[in-house]
């Protein structure tokens, strides 16, 4: 993407990459004439491929993998109580978590994401182990224990902030010994399931280890009427994060749905720069509404797509760009007649330099940015006239299956190949 | 299913064949004290796969089906004119026509669906040879040349109504003496692009060779308008149809959308039995809206699912069951919190019986169906916990792949089956 709105494509082009980053795209005739290569250059060429960045999944829930697709009958705060929290007590069970994040692994590695920001449970033990299968497979996401001692279910609340705080920080710092390319992100899961002091102590934290932070925000009306009594002199729902310095004012938080984000908290999101983790398949499959994202975009807030397995059953980013619009065009129907639905253009860039300006070079092919790069054949979707490569992208954006992925790059470095 | 609400599933069950229809289905112990069997008899194990009724696709065009996927930027009157019209144009080409059908029936092939509604284009050769690929491959479709003989572009549009009656004559016969499964339908593309001549001698041809009939219906708001101008005088917008007895009155009929149906038009609905074809990804991509099924649903009509390829983007029965979910829950949430969201199962009913009962007697293993038969395989799906084969079928439905139909059986024939 040139800037937000224009998508650009190449016809017969070629991607160069220097060690980890991007050193330049240039038309296969430009690159031919270029002299800079050495001995040890090595061109791959991908035939008829489309080759587009990296997309970055900006909230997804790694354990609630396994239970994707299923129980999707209640609105978010029934559906905590009666699948996902359940779902996540077994992951105090180390060999459980191993074969379900693997499971959730072996099906990301399909996928088009190279970046994500996944949650994991409160075990610090099973969140440990995410982390290092991530790191393992090439994977530089952000992973995090969650923290959550209050109005949650036996077996799954901490026992108290002190305990909750002392994991967290056994869990950051193994990750940090640990891991070469996953880094820890303070998740405190949201409002309702922290104490102040809980909050408070992940603020310092947050201070101390110079952290990310993510979590969720103004998702559902239950849930949002639910933090207004627990806070009643909070000017916003993301007032209580920022008062407890978890909201973007000193390090990068990312925020999670905010379908019901009013003005105020509309300008604090943009006042400190805070990113939009818009999840569309959640928010219509758990009920939450429609946020209304043409206007934060507007707003010029910073924004990124997330699939949030498993309140969204997709953990395809494709299908994130298709909810995206979408939902975007009913609400315009429904809602709002002067937010015009997002184009094409608009949810491609959302998934690929939106949520990747978190991380915080990478999802586009512009020099310098981190060298993450998805190769994806359509020969599996033929097309009786000839396409250019903005409809080819489009039609594939909508029409994917999980097998179009050829071949994925992250940091310059393969971390997928379709077997042949 | 036993009725409209209950999903009825067996584990290690048996679906015993005869002929064309379905004899029964029996519990594994069970089936095998019957003693039935004669030496013709053949028994195919398909292990641990999911085995459900055939789906109907009650609305697709399949001409479309070349730019799914593409060009959803627009409402549904810009959208004909500057795509739909566009493309079908192309199919006064016989051997480009050939070549697109095929391309659309190797997909059709691979999908869940073994009924269909199909509306070719108003050229008669081409609408024949879809007839004959369809026949050929084993389907028992309905398929329509459209007729459009005013408001359409020079190139598309018929001379007159007599030609677009020769033609369709022409069509009916052909197919009726060419085909040996495959059926015609009348298919006036809608009130706008149909002379009241050309309905009137529609409306006779309808009785003449008592054939069924299929068009749409209160899609959106701007043609809905456009009706109520052109025809100020009608009551409701099924009205017009009715007029000249092309809504369920002498023969079946059904009608895509419904988005905007009044209480008068649904009341005819009711009286005469036409059947709704619900097509929610179309609604959404074209964003007419959203259908109030579920109270459809309560009034007691007959409901069927369509993918209305290339208003919807997707031919997978399967996502017409998310999707039809999936709005359902958003009409709940910004419209109209007095209609409770589809549950999985309406869903299901709607993709399989509801519109198999269009055909008629399809879509269900109740003894005397006609054996339309799907095979699943789920094992690209695993699960670290175990699954009752309810939640197999509802995961596998929100999160299938294009490669989970293992076997399809069309009236007990064997017309797909996997390449291993």
């Amino acid at each position: 993407m040139a800037d937000r709105q224009t998508l650009c494509t190449i016809r017969h082009g070629c991607l160069a990459i220097q060690g980890n980053t991007v050193e330049g795209v240039y038309k296969e005739k430009e690159f031919q004439k270029l002299t800079i290569h050495s001995d040890k250059d090595t061109v791959t060429d991908y035939g008829d491929c489309l080759i587009i960045p990296g997309m970055t999944d900006l909230h997804l829930h790694a354990p609630q993998y396994a239970f994707r697709g299923l129980g999707m009958d209640c609105e978010l705060l029934d559906w905590l109580e009666k699948h996902a929290f359940q779902e996540e007590k077994k992951y105090s069970d180390l060999e459980y978590a191993g074969r379900a994040y693997r499971m959730f692994l072996n099906d990301l590695q399909k996928s088009p994401t190279t970046r994500a920001c996944l949650f994991g449970t409160v075990h610090k033990e099973s969140s440990l182990l995410l982390a290092k299968l991530l790191d393992s497979a090439g994977y530089p996401a952000y992973v995090g224990k969650v923290n959550m001692d209050k109005n949650s279910p036996d077996g799954l609340q901490e026992q108290s902030a002190e305990i909750s705080v002392n994991d967290t920080r056994w869990f950051i710092e193994k990750v940090q010994s640990e891991c070469h390319l996953v880094k820890p992100i303070l998740t405190p899961r949201f409002v309702p399931s922290c104490s102040n002091l809980l909050l408070e102590e992940l603020g310092e934290l947050c201070q101390e280890y110079a952290l990310p932070v993510q979590s969720h925000l103004s998702e559902n009306p239950k849930e949002t009427q639910l933090v207004r009594k627990l806070f009643p002199n909070s000017h916003f729902y993301g007032d209580i994060y920022h008062h407890f310095g978890l909201f973007g004012s000193h390090s990068p938080a990312v925020m999670a749905h905010c379908v019901y984000s009013g003005e105020e908290e509309l300008a604090k999101i943009k006042e400190n720069g805070v990113f939009i983790a818009h999840c569309p398949n959640s928010n219509t499959s758990l009920a939450s509404g429609i946020a209304p994202i043409q206007k934060y975009w507007d707003y010029g807030l910073s924004i990124g797509l997330g699939t949030d397995i498993a309140g969204g059953f997709s953990l395809s980013m494709f299908r994130a760009i298709q909810d995206a619009v979408s939902v975007s065009k009913l609400y315009w129907r429904l809602v709002d007649s002067s937010l015009p639905p997002l184009t094409f253009s608009q949810a491609f860039y959302m998934a690929t330099a939106g949520g990747g300006a978190f991380f915080p070079k990478t999802g586009t092919f512009l020099p310098g940015y981190e060298a993450d790069v998805v190769v994806l054949d359509d020969s599996g979707l033929p097309c009786p006239f000839p396409l250019s490569p903005e409809e080819r992208l489009e039609r594939l954006c909508f029409l994917a299956d999980s097998d179009v992925v050829a071949a994925k790059y992250i940091q310059g470095r393969l971390v997928y190949a379709r077997p042949l």
